[in-house]
């Protein structure tokens, strides 16, 4: 089997960075953490999980203000929002060796691009998270639930590689449960299915997860939503089946009541992934003939508030 | 030419029925007034209208609780919120004469439906103000700008009846211009290519018009907005043209900022006509085969406002 080696670079220390990288890290791999804004925090103080998996802290992480000071690196975890993508070729630069992994774990449509015109699309693994996660302090990530990641490579056609496995031993031995998928466009496709209605709901209406599902209009267009993410998929030759939408809706009912990260950005005036999550997929559909009206109305409606209104709404 | 009379009701004696009730009471018309919340006050310090067309006081108008109460006379002004219709054929009742008119000026589509249930469509006048208003305090009224009705009669059918010139004249010895038309369904969809756009996404997106315009994409969402109703007219046999909606655009950019009437009542937690404004258009539009996508998905998410956050939002 291949090995994917030891040392990991992490972009972006949030409440995904933060988790996955400190299990790493306990895990004895050689992580090396790019810092922004809790770079002193981090260095002096080391990093704080709080987990239902149990509480665990990284006493000395390796912490950089600027990727030119990382060493390269046989895994890149891209764990920033993709807001911040403009970085991403830049911060890519010193981390590749030859066979360096770069993997994509940022929500959305088509966002392995960057790090792809940047590195090759050879290079490139792409990802979604299952994570249930904030980032509470500098330094200090809350994990509340969940944490598996579905990834696949980005060149579809090469199946399910002996990376992806040898990715899946590696994290397995941090206690990740990273589960490879022969097809990442599918992957991709059924998490907007919840992404697109609960991310954009949530902002729009200002609303957690449980208000939006017990209330009839909201609820059906939610679903009608969902649905709309199934057309542009099905436009673009993967299919996605309509158990997966009603599994997605039971599932989301069960769960504790729930405030979206994008609603968290909005909250926080932070920029919201408006571009990753509803204009590309909107413009996938369109470009393969189906106008999905209800997610373009939902992009329109929020590209004028993160421009508006991001942090002042509250 | 046909007389109205002298006798008016006003039922609602808001913005709208303050402002034009008090110019009624101003030019001598007999008018008795339908008052909820402000009956102490204009009982014992009567009606105040601030505007720039000259301030007044109507000292000593007659002011009800209760329609049981009022007498019966020539013309019944329904000047109250569609939301308050379900007490509005009791109101009806002890107002009528034979040739009592009752002039419906709410906003919103098949808004005579409830008057010309309890009285007949022959009774039935249906108008749409163009009035900048606001009720500033008990009794107080601060007009701001504009104040035309374009109205016409419910039988469609009728044409440019004696009675529409009839009120025309004597709304005119008040200084209000009543526009008399012989279509009242295309007086209606017009008003609306305005009142969708900006009365729903004022709501949603937290906005006055100038903020909604000087966004590409909310601009762009409130033009697709008026090309739907208009869709929806013509799927109805009445012809808006496309000049129409540029007017109504140049005309917003030029006004002042305004807060639309839904805005002002989402924030103070009262309730919103959504049904009127939104579900009914909607609803006209399926019923003659035609889907207006995004009309529904703002119905859908003002509906779920106006049970869910009204009065809390901001």
């Amino acid at each position: 089997m291949a090995e994917i080696g030891n040392s990991v670079a992490v972009l972006g220390t949030g409440a995904l960075g933060g988790f996955y990288g400190g299990l790493l890290a306990q895990a004895k791999y050689d992580v090396h953490f790019l810092v922004r804004s809790d770079y002193e925090q981090l260095r002096e103080q080391g990093l704080r999980v709080d987990s239902p998996l149990g509480d665990f802290h990284v006493q000395r992480p390796h912490v950089y203000r600027q990727a030119a000071d990382m060493p390269a690196v046989d895994l890149v975890m891209v764990c920033w929002k993709t807001t911040s993508n403009a970085a991403l070729a830049a911060a890519l630069e010193p981390l590749m060796k030859a066979n360096t992994t770069v993997l994509v774990l940022q929500n959305g449509w088509d966002v392995e691009r960057t790090a792809v015109d940047a590195v090759g699309g050879q290079h490139v693994v792409g990802g979604c998270c299952f994570l249930c996660s904030n980032r509470i302090g500098p330094g200090h990530i809350h994990h509340l639930d969940y944490g598996a990641i579905a990834c696949g490579e980005y060149q579809t056609g090469d199946g399910l590689t002996p990376r992806l496995q040898a990715l899946q031993a590696m994290f397995q031995r941090a206690n990740i449960d990273l589960r490879p998928s022969a097809d990442l466009r599918l992957v991709r496709w059924k998490k907007l299915v919840w992404n697109i209605p609960f991310n954009g709901l949530s902002v729009l209406l200002s609303s957690d997860t449980r208000q939006l599902l017990e209330d009839s209009s909201a609820a059906a267009l939610a679903h009608e939503l969902m649905e709309e993410v199934r057309e542009i998929a099905a436009a673009n030759s993967t299919e996605i089946d309509e158990g997966h939408i009603e599994k997605m809706l039971a599932d989301t009912r069960k769960m504790v009541p729930y405030d979206s990260s994008m609603l968290v950005d909005f909250r926080a005036g932070r920029p919201m992934e408006v571009e990753s999550i509803f204009g590309n997929p909107l413009r996938a559909g369109l470009a393969a003939g189906y106008h999905a009206r209800k997610i373009e109305m939902l992009y329109q409606a929020l590209s004028y508030l993160d421009r508006e209104h991001s942090g002042s709404s509250m």
